[in-house]
């Protein structure tokens, strides 16, 4: 399982007054506690300001940097801060995201082919969120035409088939679940990767419901999953899956991690 | 998902010695408990003393009946056992359980066709436990044949993988969910049931791991499981993966345990 640790994110208020305040400490802070906590990778995202944003990003990743030897993924809906950050980064990048929106998709050519990044690939296009797992693989499917098309290889393409809310339908977890499973039969070779925390929203006990989420998406196929590191119920969800799903011969990392304190039930 | 009450089972040191001293009161608190709990059907093993199990079995049953209106489960491995007590069951009785051991097979043939039951079929044969997903899923499709010919409908079979331990091999638990997947791809109509506690032996935070497989399994086609309804993040487990699944309109059944405050993340 690839973690991709998700805190450092301007939509986190203690992070969007870190990056107003210039507050190093936050930032390092979060960087080597979700880095000690297991993660692969460390998202970014510094959209506090639009006009502001490239810099705080720059500003962002060289403390990210400067604190932990780790991969980073450079987050944002803004293709020129992606592309004018991405040259920064001294370890693979992750670009989080790109979709099958065409103007987007040109803008990114660039970034995406310069540094053989690793790319989280939405799977929809300009009319939006799939309606149904047979739209979302069939976007899955376009999306990973397109980037091979740029000259992207599958091993460095993260699709995600885009969690939505169980509250407002109750068929959308499924609905995911399915287009993972189709993914990973049909699609040799990418990687699958998604958020969570949309499956639960207006519900309550919502860390229940998305870490349960969780454990039946790695079932079906999930390999990478953008989540609070630090939540430790929720890596313990997918140690134990991992082990579970035959994962982790000998059960040696669910016992290493429980000798660690790591497993809470 | 159909819940099989398993704590009326004399395994367990309380109610064997209920048994012994035919102590009704336990054995009605263990009935209205797992009842009020959401039990299916109740387990009922009392297999404390071989040259006395009928009888005790007949002293369970009748107790059980006494307190809740509720199916029961017949479950025993002595086939006398079973053909002696079927016929005191005022609902559907469920037969635990039958295997392809030829021998007792023959024997269980009149109970099992007496009173149109439910019978749970593991997937062995005389060799004993399967090696592998083949094996489990070609002695599935063989449980399935032996048992029509015997002139039981597929809705009456609930086929159990044979949960083993994954402390031993590490692959027992995707052996497992690779059966469940395939029976339920390719074997129309039948129930697809197993219990848990054998996966997490030997192995530290045992709950944990026997609710997340449950959760895999649940999302890998299983449609009944043999648990400890008084468990509640087991119950919790089993009512949020059927919602995230689909199978909880509206999410209403959620909604409504977590208003009784049966939700316990």
């Amino acid at each position: 399982m690839i973690i991709v640790a998700e805190r450092l994110n301007a939509t986190r208020k203690a992070v969007r007054e870190a990056i107003e305040k210039k507050d190093e400490a936050l930032i390092i802070k979060e960087a080597t506690d979700q880095y000690a906590a297991g993660a692969d990778i460390i998202d970014v995202n510094a959209g506090a300001h639009p006009d502001r944003e490239e810099a705080d990003m720059t500003w962002m990743i060289d403390i990210v940097q400067g604190a932990v030897d780790v991969r980073i993924s450079i987050d944002s809906s803004s293709s020129a801060v992606i592309i004018k950050n991405i040259h920064k980064l001294t370890k693979t990048p992750m670009i989080n995201s790109v979709s099958l929106e065409t103007k987007k998709l040109s803008e990114m050519r660039p970034a995406l082919t310069e540094r053989e990044a690793d790319v989280v690939a939405l799977c929809m296009d300009d009319a939006g969120l799939p309606k149904s797992a047979d739209q979302a693989y069939d976007n899955a499917l376009r999306m990973v035409k397109t980037l091979e098309g740029l000259g992207i290889a599958r091993e460095h393409i993260f699709l995600d088939p885009l969690v939505q809310t169980i509250s407002a339908d109750h068929t959308k977890g499924l609905m995911v679940l399915e287009t993972i499973e189709r993914i990973r039969a049909d699609i040799q070779g990418v990687h699958i990767v998604c958020g969570l925390s949309n499956i639960s929203y207006g519900m309550p006990e919502r860390f229940l419901l998305n870490r349960t989420f969780l454990v039946l998406a790695v079932g079906a196929g999930l390999d990478a999953a953008i989540i609070d590191p630090l939540d430790k119920k929720l890596t313990t969800a997918v140690t134990a899956a991992e082990m579970l799903l035959g994962n982790d011969p000998y059960c040696r990392n669910y016992l290493t991690q429980y000798r660690k304190n790591n497993i809470i039930p």
